[in-house]
């Protein structure tokens, strides 16, 4: 809560056709809102929640319990239209069971799924699903990679964002009969499809949307942030070393944190869980108040681009594709 | 080929002790020790073979044509007791077959098992499987545990090394049916199980052995070799941004190179294939001559401690518990 206030006071700041709707405890709320410019806050509504939902809660319990907590009631807003967007650095499985429960699924979407943005050699790579869904069929995946299409036009900024389904081999034999099937009905879809690719091709940026079961994706991004960490800290610690080094260190330090503010996880945060009739932003829990913000202004732009509407005209064609 | 012979010579020199065999054309091998000096020449011996197996091929056309191909021919020497162990930079589903058709599984274990080391901020971690097994059950998790406990004392030089087993969270609730029912049995099994470990654990050195299924471990494998050659590409290129950066860049050089030489993926290449009744070292495709020495030290380690002796008597007091 305590980031929230200023990411969305930042975000109207920055985007000035915005209007934010935050939701939680209004005495609260009001009491981070008192120096702010009339400019900025009269684009900024108070919804009142009684209650947050713990990072842990259950889906059964969030389903029972968590009616008027800030989720719920951002969530609601979305289902009756006084909102476009719901953006929460909330659980995940909290997020899956009311984005179902009261915005609800597009007709021909199984599964909600969440993608994230990685930074790659070439840009940036969408990859789904990463964490929404722990059994997948062959179909959602496709799925999946439709809904991803749809959505990667916003980063990627290519009107046929390429596909391509993650596995252990680029070969058609490889891989679990999963990701085989689902290979071969991507074959056959009008889709900019690339085939199967490998772990190190994510990096590479070979494809735009990178495909995969939640299980996998949200091992590989995790432990991706875990590299990236363990990296910046062995540099840090490399350049240190010694008085030499960190006369290095002082001189190569604007081109270092040049690339490091360009790499800077904040600076993409924002997953969308794309199958909904609504737009849902994902932020890590983890972001900073510059993360937050990218995650609001993540949710404009999917908005702007009517991913969900774009979701549901195109996964018809591909059902129809599919049945010929 | 080509670095095969080299690695070897530069293997038999830094250890005394061992011997190899190299198993292929022997025309080819012996115009590659002409001018090896007799010390070394004389703890070589070659293993004729016709053939070398392709890479891609399939695991049926390796059982029926591969006969006399060097990798055939070299788990052969293992299974007719002519040598301790067999190093392949091949195809991992070859040596899967051939492991599983001349070595043999131990009794007790379903599936062998390929365990990667990776460097993280406190050492090194084991996960496996990192490709061998696309499907798993439960208790073939379970037993890549005990595998994983069993080797792992190699490097991380603890007698009971903690494992953990990777999910996408850390609660008891998390994951799908397999993980939660390998997670239960293993909580029972006298392991220092450290419990589900998330992504970002895995570099931080959390636990010294990471339990996977070989798919989501093969795309964590790859995806973060793939992030650490982007890391390495943009730190060279920041740092050589501008005349300032390239200055800075020169005196930092000698501390960011033997941070670097610290992190070489050769020094630590070699991921042993586990479950066998013989030692099988499995090299990196992309290895240098450096990370092949490296394999076939690896090789060396694992036949000194007795890994798979020590694993098969382990697997059935781990029955026994689990029966009990």
């Amino acid at each position: 809560v305590a980031l929230c206030v200023p990411a969305a006071i930042a975000a109207l700041r920055s985007e000035p056709e915005i209007r934010v709707i935050l939701a939680g405890d209004p005495v609260e709320i009001e009491g981070q809102l008192k120096s702010v410019a009339s400019a900025v806050r009269d684009r900024i509504e108070i919804e009142p929640a009684s209650s947050v939902l713990a990072n842990d809660a259950k889906p059964t319990a969030v389903l029972r319990r968590g009616k008027d907590s800030s989720m719920w009631n951002a969530f609601a807003l979305v289902a009756e239209g006084r909102a476009h967007a719901c953006i929460s650095a909330g659980s995940t499985a909290a997020m899956m069971v009311l984005g179902v429960r009261l915005i609800g699924m597009l007709p021909g979407i199984e599964r909600p799924a969440l993608m994230a943005y990685l930074p790659t050699m070439r840009g940036y790579t969408g990859m789904l699903d990463v964490g929404a869904n722990m059994n997948v069929t062959a179909e959602q995946l496709v799925q999946f990679a439709v809904m991803g299409a749809m959505s990667a036009g916003n980063v990627a900024a290519t009107e046929q964002p390429s596909i391509g389904l993650l596995n252990v081999g680029h070969e058609d034999g490889k891989g679990h009969d999963l990701v085989r099937k689902a290979h071969e009905m991507l074959i056959e879809l009008p889709l900019n499809y690339a085939g199967f690719i490998e772990g190190h091709d994510l990096f590479e940026g070979k494809v735009d949307v990178a495909v995969c079961d939640g299980f996998a994706g949200n091992l590989m991004l995790k432990s991706a942030e875990g590299l990236a960490r363990m990296f910046m800290t062995e540099l840090k610690s490399a350049l240190q070393e010694n008085r030499i080094s960190k006369l290095g260190a002082a001189l190569a330090g604007p081109a270092l944190r040049r690339w490091l503010a360009r790499r800077d996880p904040s600076a993409h945060n924002g997953a969308p869980l794309l199958g909904l009739k609504g737009v849902a932003v994902k932020s890590h829990g983890g972001a900073d108040g510059q993360g937050l913000t990218q995650a609001i202004l993540e949710a404009g732009r999917e908005v702007r681009r009517q991913v969900p509407e774009r979701i549901g005209n195109s996964i018809h064609t591909y059902h129809l594709e599919t049945q010929s």
